[in-house]
């Protein structure tokens, strides 16, 4: 029978939420085992939602703030802060988010300076683990904005201290970490992306992002020559070589900027959330594991959900199921992470823009059908 | 664990066999379940593959025969025989089918006379049970070619004997069936028709399956008179009133004809197939059924499958999967039949034309999920 099933699912891009997803495998689990213990744990693995997804996971408390938008405006916006009282969870994107700038897109002069304060106020009040989501940003700044909101300086040519935004990044000679270095001493930042591209280059932030955070073709080359020069100025002002670290590029630079600046690390998004609900811990007594996301193969990055889940699952002996929209060719590949089996919500031979309109029903009818197939099967 | 699974799929209209499909079934239940008992029961509920579907099921032999087509020209054609030796399989479509007259439908002239030429050879060898598959055909003779080639004679208002066709329907005045009669006196004809449809009328042969066979809406009319006609005549001189019987529109009014002159009944494809391989019997010891079609609603007709397992499945409690094509809006009312879980095979939101060129693959990865899941499950 079925004691304790553990929902973790990514969103579906475009059409469910992680949350509601969770609300819909709850629903399905709970009619044909009203007994069984539901662990919800909704991924929104650096995007948007991210810190009520943790909410929702772990517990805890949104703190509203006032910090400044991509272009200095104040807009009051929040993190949250999970029980331990130690670790604050940031979405990027809910202070420099490409939505909040959406008619005024330009990413030559935004600035995640309002990230910085955000730390900054979680510092204040005690935190030591900050979870950064990078998803959705609308900048290009390499995180210099965050990193001078935190004590850290960058010099021109000319000696004088200025605050760089991706249009120039390529002026700072000299930069001083130290007093960001000193207040951050006993934080851990964690910054967590899904991404693997570089800072610069053909893959870089700029080349693969510029173009929907409003950068014409030609922006799009001064900006990657900004971070390339911006990379240079790190690796002589400050000791590391991040050309070619992967998710460098995650967020304008963002990634690259948590690891120069605040001696952050960068994780996959789903490795943190795991971390953070315990997800080990967890797995002890559960009968089954439900993860999924939108569309599934063998190597997207979108994969990282499920992967990342079936990998710790597997450890344990737990089966992992993942229910999907689509199911790309090769996806069987991740059977040998250790996902048990995988279900596509699709039940009709309808394209996309049809489907999406029942995904909702599409997705409670297939998780009812496991639950009924689980309930048939398991008492004989 | 699972130690005997029953695998009785239907065809799924226009990609796969339902040979096909147990293939495709079984190699996954034994991929998962090396020991496990596989009995497979291909489905073709009377039309075109039905008589090797129980050879596949229960075993016996082809019987070749030379018999006339729907023009009266000698082919060479085919029955089965099941191993004891009394049941006769005979597909009408094998001799009268759409397909052997492509080029030259018509319904005024086509006869069933081949199909009751293979059912005396049948009955003269020995076989007293008649299993009569009425999908297909291109004719609409109310089987009164069938009915002649057993010894039933139809006389015109001169007295004069003949053998009637479409077209000549209405010129029978007077029937005699007694030779017949006494030639099948212990035989029993069984028309296995999965419509509905009565002998004439608006939802009768000629309307509903006259224009596949081609005939334009005058002929439409013409057709469907005469079987009116004719059913006034099997009542004065047979007795039976047929005008509302439930499939005696079935194979241009052969199910009525199978009834008035053969003393026949007819009965939904799907409950003959489960009497002839003992299904009840059959479920003893079975963990699991699967079954399927190309659809799955909650009223189609090509549900008849589906539900027809589940109902006998229930009464002995034993859960029954259906993997399908399509699932239609209401096919959740089959879980009070008895049905435990339905499951599509679309792994992506495409439209059918684009589907049916993976069909065997998504089954294939449908079915292997399943089974996947239930095994990572039942040891718990």
């Amino acid at each position: 029978m079925m004691h304790k099933v553990i929902l973790i699912p990514d969103s579906f891009k475009g059409t469910m939420s992680s949350m509601k997803i969770c609300d819909i495998l709850s629903d399905a689990v709970r009619r044909h085992f009203p007994c069984c213990e539901v662990v919800s744990i909704p991924v929104a693995d650096g995007g948007e939602g991210m810190a009520d997804c943790f909410l929702k996971a772990v517990g805890g408390k949104r703190i509203t703030v006032t910090a400044q938008n991509p272009f200095g405006e104040p807009i009051e916006t929040f993190y949250s802060v999970l029980p331990d009282q130690k670790t604050a969870v940031i979405e990027t994107a809910a202070v420099i988010g490409l939505p909040l700038v959406e008619n005024k897109k330009n990413p030559l002069t935004a600035s995640t300076y309002g990230v910085g304060e955000l730390i900054r106020h979680a510092v204040d009040r005690g935190c030591n683990q900050i979870l950064l989501g990078l998803g959705g940003s609308s900048t290009n700044d390499a995180g210099t904005g965050m990193a001078a909101a935190l004590g850290v300086r960058f010099f021109d040519c000319e000696g004088t201290a200025f605050v760089p935004v991706g249009g120039t990044l390529s002026r700072v000679t000299r930069i001083d970490a130290s007093n960001a270095r000193a207040y951050l001493r006993n934080v851990h930042v964690t910054a967590m992306c899904d991404v693997e591209n570089p800072l610069y280059g053909e893959t870089g932030a700029a080349f693969v992002f510029g173009p929907q955070k409003g950068a014409d073709p030609e922006t799009v080359k001064l900006l990657d020559g900004n971070l390339r020069a911006l990379c240079k100025t790190i690796h002589t002002s400050l000791g590391p070589d991040l050309s070619s670290l992967p998710g460098g590029g995650a967020a304008g630079g963002l990634g690259a900027g948590a690891v120069a600046f605040l001696g952050g690390h960068l994780m996959a998004g789903i490795e943190a959330v795991l971390d953070i609900v315990r997800f080990d811990a967890l797995l002890a007594g559960a009968d089954l594991v439900i993860t999924g996301e939108g569309r599934i193969d063998a190597q997207s990055v979108r994969g990282k959900v499920i992967s990342g889940v079936a990998k710790r699952a597997k450890r344990q002996d737990t089966p992992v199921v993942a229910i999907v929209g689509d199911i790309e060719e090769g996806a069987e590949q991740l059977y040998e992470s250790g996902l048990t089996a995988v279900f596509s919500i699709n039940k009709k031979a309808v394209p996309f823009s049809q489907a999406r309109l029942t995904c909702e029903n599409d997705l409670a009818f297939t998780a009812d059908a496991l639950m009924r197939i689980l309930k048939a099967t398991a008492s004989r």
